[in-house]
């Protein structure tokens, strides 16, 4: 495997545990500084939206994400993944767990340092029930 | 404009054209070979099954399909762009028309011949009261 892929392999994988451990700090290292996100019933957000929204579900909530890579594109400076997401969700004020899933394909560009950052991610994930 | 750039927007304009206009043969023309699409509450699908859902859906259903591009990012031979949707679909037996609107995110790959070619797409659209 390539050196550019193994290493968006990893960034990807350093995603979810920080989005599961509550990290917001490592979640910012990996972000480029136009990042975009796209969701289901959303306006598109960026950096700062994201870092309040995070901030806010993990005080409210439990955050246990899965997510499995299906594919990994690199092309020069350019990579895109799709990966297949879970994600359960459990209110720390003791209602029931809420399950979504879907799939999610992000953008990565690869900076002039050579770190690749996430710079677009658009999911579908849905309420399971 | 660059003329890539130029290319891409030309290229989405004609597909929501076509979509519309429900003429599948344009629609393939524009895809890659290997194009995958994701969707809200569906498993990630090819050309084949693309085919079959479109001409099921405008037996079934009037669409009507808008879409307005908020960014165009061309690097090299691939280019990703993202806009903002609305899709109305009324059924032919005559029941109410339901309206769906969200983003969504496309991959174009760049041809040996020049052409750019449709490769990932994913959206968010849902219901919308």
């Amino acid at each position: 495997m390539a050196s550019d892929e193994r290493e968006i392999r990893r960034v990807h994988s350093t995603w979810i545990d920080a989005v599961n451990a509550g990290e917001l700090d490592r979640l910012l290292a990996l972000l480029a500084e136009d990042v975009v996100f796209c969701s289901p019933g959303q306006a598109p957000f960026g950096r700062e939206a994201f870092s309040s929204h995070f901030m806010s579900a993990h005080q409210q909530m439990r955050i246990c994400c899965t997510s499995e890579l299906e594919e990994v594109v690199v092309v020069g400076e350019v990579a895109y993944t799709r990966s297949r997401d879970a994600l359960s969700v459990t209110p720390r004020a003791g209602e029931k767990a809420a399950q979504f899933a879907g799939h999610r394909m992000t953008v990565y560009r690869k900076q002039p340092d050579g770190r690749w950052l996430l710079s677009r991610d658009v999911h579908t994930l849905s309420a399971v029930a």
